[in-house]
């Protein structure tokens, strides 16, 4: 049984996926997807010399004495096209974003003069050419490249899509994903309780990872240790682009998911990873579908998705960035570990001084999925590390929840 | 005309809002908000002594010599309960999460066992007492609070919820956001395009902005330089529990907005903050209600918005962590500063051996939304400071699309 390292096991299901192909979305729907088509400017911007500050446009040359008087002859607003010609003596009050009057070399804000009677106006300080004025074409050319393909769509790519006019976009499509989970002994969440079994937590732990990555997940249930049940449970679940199913991949005697996907024609790739926790995770591919075996356990089957399925859903969706942001961090205490496996230590963050300290969330058993709960990241214990001792370096992998901090964080 | 820092400006901001009152949602839908209750355990978990592995369930005394060969009398899968008391010289073959037989105090991996004919096994090393066993209650004890008012519910969280079998959940309300353009300039998204106006890419840029949060703002649209216009725009913007209002707060002489937002009975409680971009940023209550008035320029726009509306818009959602995610980072460059203002620099990430380089987008211009969608982040420059030199360490507030990053970026 093929044991591969977490990177090679991520090289093989990378390589087992594609970006999918395009579809038109509006824009109030494409944030968070990722552009397909190039996008270029429409006009010049600004269409011409305009005034970067409410003030006055003038002739710099003109402010030789300071203060120095000059007369008003126009008043331009944004949206304004100047009506006339500065001579010498001259300016024309000026709105942020108006174009600048022929004649005009420099703009003055406001608060560096003062308004004065019979339309004059008192400047305070003198200017240099060009000041304050931004230059026609300045943000963006006319026919100019603007977003290449493969542009994650931010708020500040919606802001460019906007200056360009595009209310539609090309955004790659998004991969539809079916969760089954597998077991005599789970309880569906509808089901009344019954102590002898486990509630099913995997199915929305899932659910909610695949929505955190802008993804509606559709929930086939839990299929039960029958050979035809589970059979037609998956067939279904290859009916998606991605399938993740968990439990049944252990090694014991009951393993009836094994045989039956394999029945079903999808070719696995790998059934362990060296990885704790995590490692009977199992993965596949039926033609252009992937399936994803996750173990049982809620911690390992986070864990796993987090490092395999999440690459694979970004890759799908056209995105460069596929894995999670890693910071490096202190920490707080001694870890133990034993080399083989590489290691994922669910941790708190907190900030200090030098940078991030962290503090691992307690026991570590697989079943703690409330240390899941409580987790800001993953430390990442290399497999060759025989423990780390407090005040060593680590790299932690920021989990959800930590895009945003207590405190502001910065000195002002 | 007061010049708030930036912190004085948070400040007052947070001070005029207050957490929202709950609301009931599905589990489905609960992802990113924030629990307005308190969660208890409603079962022991595990609900007995449960294996943590598949393989045996034996008596520990049993492996006094190595390997030891023990008779099989029963196989227990999770969700049976056990039938048998183990004898010494007695195991049960047992999956992960079944239930311990009454006898067996330990369990062996299947790996460390060799199958032997007639319902034997060989045992190739001892354990201890309580090896791979997780204990009654272990995770959960039955009554126990696993989760607490204020939680954001992660991934991590949903698997608890689901774990105490909760379809249904208490979570604060989000804020209703309307966002209003103001200025005879703009050109709207479904306007044909006029080169003398500009395009209206706030609107857009702060809808993302907030759906980046969460919430699904409504446009206003667009309105005019015209006292009675506006007015009508902002009552309607004043239906809603946070009103964006972008361009118009300018010192000019075409500023109706100031004059029609008070007449509205909105208490205004700043007009400027000592930062760079967004100088001109505003800020009102009318009752339970708020306005910000935003500058009309797109990157001070969206500067504002993560300062200010996203740490009050979070705070109303119940959320703790209410800024920015900020990391350290080396400047690449020198960069200058004129003391003053707190600068929000662009910059782009890249990460070292040692840690993250900043380096900037290029030209700072406020007009120059391109770079805003090419920063990974806000580099934060001092007020006091007098500009920094390449290779000094710099706070950076991380913008949307950082989440993820290209590489896994750990050791393994």
């Amino acid at each position: 049984m093929e044991h591969l390292s977490v990177s090679e096991a991520q090289r093989v299901v990378l390589e087992s996926v594609a970006t999918f192909s395009a579809e038109q979305v509006k824009l109030e729907q494409a944030l968070g997807r990722v552009l397909a088509e190039e996008v270029r400017a429409n006009r010049d911007q600004p269409p011409y010399d305009i005034s970067a500050m409410d003030g006055y446009s003038l002739r710099s040359a003109d402010l030789g004495t300071i203060p120095a008087t000059l007369e008003i002859i126009e008043d331009i607003k944004a949206g304004d096209l100047p009506g006339k010609t500065l001579a010498s003596g001259q300016c024309a009050r000026i709105m942020t974003g108006a174009p600048l009057p022929p004649g005009a070399d420099a703009v003055i804000r406001v608060e560096d003069t003062n308004a004065l009677p019979d339309n004059r106006v008192q400047i305070n300080q003198s200017v240099k050419r060009g000041n304050d004025i931004r230059r026609l074409g300045e943000n963006m050319r006319n026919g100019e490249v603007v977003l290449t393909p493969g542009t994650e769509i931010t708020p500040g790519v919606i802001g460019v899509l906007a200056t360009v006019k595009r209310a539609q976009v090309q955004v790659h499509r998004r991969p539809r994903v079916a969760i089954l989970s597998t077991g005599d002994e789970l309880e569906g969440l509808d089901e009344p309780i019954d102590l002898n079994k486990i509630p099913d937590a995997n199915s929305y732990a899932l659910m909610a990872q695949t929505q955190a990555l802008g993804i509606e997940p559709v929930l086939l249930g839990i299929a039960r240790d029958d050979p035809d049940e589970l059979a037609r449970y998956l067939q279904r679940g290859l009916e998606y682009d991605v399938l993740l199913v968990s439990g049944g991949t252990s090694v014991g005697v009951h393993d009836y998911v094994r045989p039956t996907i394999e029945a079903l024609g999808v070719q696995m790739l790998f059934w362990r990873v060296a990885m704790k926790p995590g490692h009977p995770v199992a993965f596949g591919k039926a033609g252009e579908k992937i399936i994803f075996g996750l173990p049982g356990n809620p911690v390992s089957s986070m864990v796993c998705f987090g490092e395999f399925v999440a690459p694979a859903l970004r890759r799908m969706m056209g995105h460069a960035r596929i894995h999670r942001r890693t910071v490096e961090a202190r920490l707080t205490h001694n870890v133990k570990h034993q080399p083989g496996r590489t290691e994922f230590i669910r941790v708190m963050l907190a900030q200090e001084d030098e940078g991030y300290a962290a503090t691992s969330t307690g026991a570590q058993g697989s079943g703690m999925l409330l240390s899941m709960a409580r987790a800001d990241g993953l430390a990442v214990l290399p497999a060759d590390c025989n423990g780390l001792t407090a005040g060593s370096m680590v790299t932690v992998q920021l989990l959800d929840g930590t895009v945003f901090q207590d405190d502001a964080g910065f000195r002002e």
